[in-house]
């Protein structure tokens, strides 16, 4: 029996989240037990108790073997200092959850090539992992602050603190993932100018030395920034920072054209029987504008829920299965309105789910 | 009279110096009186004197209103540690000399649009200009180590550290620029999770309101990489701090396709009368493998040498001329082999810059 918590949040979230719990029910009834509870996040627990997570929903992920998470935030929450935003939610959770890695998929449809921005040889069958480094870096470490110098002038500082555990776990995740696809790992830092970025490359290596059937790169940041944009099929997995990672995996998932199609991973180490406690979500906001209408695009939600299968609930042959009903799906032309060629005409997000389930059954 | 000083460095450097010394005798003959000097830097310097750059040599910067610099760096000192490496040259010159406003223009040369990865019609005509700050953040912010804990476990950290100063100086040199521009500014932090990235928008909003006549706006850097792939010609002008600019730079000009053809300008502020001291230096790397071949595109360099005229020695009309000349030779089809289509017959380094100068004297 697994625990799965899930966690709508805010704008489209609770419509893209209601249809992926169709998608559960799916995975119920092929023999998986689920036993799900729902929580607030983001605007949504701000408005109820005044905080983007109460600390006993923490407590709840904590006790869950794995997080749905929607999407988070809103105009309304816009004004609030960054400490009380609705993203701080899905940040405590990374780091009371320990979810070290980020698994953030590029990975192009070819049906929506037209979408890229990119030549379509160039990104044709793309397929990039992105490990990022999720609860350390400049995004946790102290000390930090915003304070005014003795002669009034006011200074900010942060820091980016990596201890070669951190680096190291998150490197042996990259490269365990390699060895299922096509076992080449970049591993991308700025160890030209960084204390921390010399440390990652050379923890790096010493990891990529433990998986001598993997072929093992280094890369400067800005240089992969480029190269992404020139030739991204040169990339298998990536493995980098929490700030680098941040960066780096929105333009990657830009370059797909997918965008509104793409799921993200958030574990803390792929653990016994490749079983890892997660958190799972799509890669787009929560679409403040279209919220409420029901034409919300499910897809990203729903492959977040395939990822759920694969890395927390060990059944890699129903996300197989889930991932092909999507592939199919979007193949025969099926499009919410995000998708939709102009003039073609578009799908609900209820209908997209029932396309969804409908290419499951026939499977 | 100018004093110009000139910093071949390695690999190709020396070649494309040579030529663009040719472009900067026409400028002489144009009526401009520059007194040059040369020394060593990069690789070249640390195998004369065990340093990237000499202290002398950084005192004769401080003595010139402008820098040329070609290019460092090669396989021979890539075994050093990072505080001798060749680009440990430039960081130190652009502390020194207080260049903290790094220009990155990523301009298309739609000649060239087949060159890019992107479609032609996101990127014809485009010109983005990114400023980034140079002397403060991450790459120079103390404390900074690598150390052992006591439990035997190394440990890295880095400090990012803005002052408002560091940070309104370099904004109100975006925004001046903007004028010169399309009136647009985008500031580009993590305000959502660094206490940097906070003090970052703060100050850059104040500095906006100084502009009233200059559009602005703020993005995360996150969003900015995924904005630059997606929609590039929605930028003007990026003004960004030191890290991020590093990578959305290179993304910025690996977008346009004609990455071999770019300058950059370094600047210490705009100062009185449009000059300030400057450096400037094509944006690519000194190209080990084509070295001494005399077949390196010297465009990028004799660019840099046009944005010198404009920002350090003011004069926007021998820079206009400069710039009009290269955008002829470039349409009229002649091409070094990094730019030339397969098959295509491609011209040397030197005969790239007699076609440069005969555009000049043409005009
Ligand atoms: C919402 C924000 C704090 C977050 C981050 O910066 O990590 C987001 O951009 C992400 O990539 O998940
Ligand atoms: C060579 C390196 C130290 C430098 C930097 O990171 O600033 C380079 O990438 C640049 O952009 O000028």
């Amino acid at each position: 029996m697994f625990k799965l918590l899930v966690l709508p949040g805010d704008g489209i979230g609770p419509e893209i989240i209601r249809e992926t719990l169709r998608v559960v029910d799916w995975a119920r009834n092929a023999g998986l037990r689920i036993e799900l509870s729902e929580a607030l996040a983001g605007g949504a627990s701000i408005d109820a108790v005044g905080a983007p997570i109460a600390e006993d929903v923490v407590d709840q992920a904590l006790a869950s073997d794995a997080v749905l998470f929607g999407a988070v935030g809103g105009p309304k929450w816009d004004h609030l200092p960054r400490a009380q935003r609705p993203e701080m939610g899905i940040l405590r959770l990374r780091q009371a959850l320990d979810l070290y890695a980020n698994l953030r998929p590029a990975v192009c449809f070819d049906e929506l090539l037209d979408a890229s921005a990119l030549k379509p040889d160039l990104i044709r069958g793309l397929d990039i992992l992105i490990v990022r480094e999720a609860t350390a870096g400049v995004y946790f470490s102290l000390p930090r602050a915003n304070e005014v110098d003795a002669d009034g002038q006011r200074r900010a500082y942060d820091t980016q603190a990596y201890t070669e555990a951190e680096i190291a776990r998150v490197c042996r995740t990259a490269f365990a993932l390699a060895r299922t696809r096509q076992r080449r790992v970049c591993s991308v830092d700025k160890a030209n100018v960084m204390e921390t970025g010399a440390l990652w490359r050379a923890v790096a290596s010493e990891v990529a030395a433990e998986y001598p059937d993997v072929e093992s790169s280094h890369m400067y940041a800005d240089n992969c920034a480029m190269q992404l944009v020139r030739r991204p099929d040169q990339f298998d997995v990536i493995v980098t920072d929490n700030l680098f990672g941040d960066i780096l995996s929105d333009a990657a998932a830009a370059l797909t054209g997918s965008l509104g199609l793409l799921p993200s991973a958030s574990l803390s180490g792929l653990g016994q029987g490749g079983r890892s406690r997660g958190l799972y979500e799509p890669i787009h906001g929560s679409a403040p504008d279209i919220a409420g209408q029901g034409v919300a695009n499910p897809i990203a939600t729903i492959l977040s829920f395939a990822l759920c299968l694969r890395w927390s609930f060990d059944r890699a042959d129903l996300a197989d299965a889930l991932e092909r009903a999507v592939r199919q799906v979007v193949s025969s032309g099926v499009r919410t309105p995000d998708i939709a060629h102009p003039g073609v005409a578009a799908v609900s997000t209820l209908q997209m789910t029932d396309a969804v389930l409908a290419a499951l059954d026939a499977q």
